[in-house]
């Protein structure tokens, strides 16, 4: 961490105060000093501070690749995951079996304050804006559905991925600027094995006992979404996208494996790029599909991560 | 580096070859085993090798974090720089002032195998496909000029980013399967004070003597590529982007001022990440454009790397 005052912007009046106290919690500059007796008060936007208790008066370099976000926050923040197994039959999409095993996985791995939320109709983020972010370290949302181009399926229809996104830039959610907007899409189109549900279909044939792969090809554009947002997608445009049909999908199987071997030690990109080598390891060794045989798959993320950023374990 | 046989894959065959011997410098394995007296004789891709002077026979862990490629061959590589200023009048694009900073920044910093293309009338990265990759660490490519959705525009017209960077995958590039390929893309669309050139337009028009400030739209789509490729991009959808007339673009200023100071010694996601810092930091403070004051420009990259990757110095 650089100790020499350098460039510091504040990220409620976008000045850059030189040389002047900066609250790195808040993330803006102290706006009223004053003195009472000995002591000094301060006041950043959060509420006025004795001198000794301010969270952070640390002075950032912008030139240090050291810096890291602030994650010493009471709370991890919030994780919403989205879990969308089937689909209105007038969509016909099929259902996503082993998706509730890639839920389960995510809950096992993700300290955060969860909200889960199973075949819903509507994608809405509106109460994740409305979430009081002030005490969070960050925000994690997560897509577990069917997708094309740049939106996403509910159970009822698609959302676009911008529209989502968008509504967590600074402009409409201040208690999450400066912090890191993590998203996370496990979307895909087609399914190439299961066969588009309808109203008929026989309850029978859509129990899955076999851990079967399913492959599907991805589709959703990886579209950024603002400053301090990482966006991580299952599978780069043109490649397939793997998922079985008991274990989960390739890309979450293994996203989770490194959560619990690297979560609290890896800065989030080592883990993404860890991530990207060991699902572009696996190769289709088995499936119904014939010409599915050898096929692999490719994940990306996109980063716009102005820190680096670490999930070390919060002291008790 | 992990010491333990682990899993491996060869990317001529997509085997997973486990715990047997193979050739990290080509990514293959070894194919044709032969003695010779009390010499073993193995054969990669390459050529016959003596047992003593194969490359590279490490056997890498693909749980390892730490795993990074191979930067030792001969060569670092070959960095193409499309350099584009003037448009054909019929596009009705506005000069691009200021790029040749851009470009002999760049020359300044790369210490690649140069090949610079100044106003071309196409993209055609034909004779990049055709180079002998065999010897060179990765691959480098620069984009300066103007873009729009999925291209960028040459002299006469626009090529889709997508078909640049699909030459260059393993099957149409074998010689750089397995190693990092890069695109960096200064590309921006409008450009709000420059008028568009029209043949009438008097010469001394277009001379350049301040360094004013150009603030452009971002619009350039971040698609993916591939395995093993980074996707650098100047600026985000949806914000804007700034080139200075006679220092040059903020992006490629703030990259060269990095790779300057940390090029041999960051990891490049953290060389990429510092420069979204530096360029998301700058704020319009004056610009003939009053709407422009106080707009921010954030980049972004998408990376498919699968390892970490470094530019340490060649040894002389």
């Amino acid at each position: 961490m650089g100790e020499t005052p350098q460039i510091q912007v504040c990220q409620a009046c976008s000045i850059i105060p030189k040389k002047t106290r900066f609250c790195n919690r808040c993330q803006r500059c102290f706006n009223k000093v004053l003195s009472k007796g000995s002591e000094d008060f301060y006041k950043c936007d959060i509420s006025f501070l004795f001198k000794k208790k301010i969270h952070f008066i640390k002075i950032i370099e912008a030139s240090d690749p050291g810096e890291e976000y602030v994650m010493s926050y009471n709370l991890r923040g919030l994780a919403l995951i989205f879990n969308q197994e089937y689909f209105s039959p007038e969509l016909r999409l099929p259902h996503r079996h082993g998706t509730k095993a890639d839920k389960n996985n995510l809950l096992r791995r993700l300290y955060f304050s969860l909200s889960t939320h199973t075949h819903t109709h509507t994608l809405s983020l509106s109460p994740a804006v409305n979430w009081s972010h002030t005490e969070a370290d960050c925000f994690l949302c997560v897509f577990l559905s069917h997708g094309e181009n740049e939106c996403v399926f509910a159970r009822d229809g698609k959302l676009s991925i911008r529209d989502l996104t968008h509504t967590f830039k600074g402009d409409r959610c201040p208690s999450l600027v400066g912090k890191p907007k993590i998203f996370i899409f496990q979307a895909c189109r087609g399914d190439k094995h299961d066969e588009p549900v309808s109203p008929i279909v026989d309850v029978v044939d859509c129990e899955v006992h076999a851990n079967q792969l399913v492959v599907d090809a991805g589709t959703v554009h990886t579209l950024p979404a603002g400053a301090d947002f990482l966006m991580c997608y299952s599978v780069a445009e043109g490649y397939f996208s793997h998922r079985e049909t008991v274990n989960g999908s390739w890309y979450i199987q293994d996203l989770c494996e490194v959560l619990q071997e690297y979560g609290t030690r890896l800065e989030i990109t080592e883990m993404m790029t860890l991530v990207n080598r060991r699902v572009s390891l696996r190769r289709v060794e088995n499936c119904a599909d014939r010409n599915a045989i050898g096929k692999k798959q490719v994940p990306c993320y996109t980063s716009m991560l102005t820190k680096k950023l670490y999930f070390r374990s919060k002291k008790l």
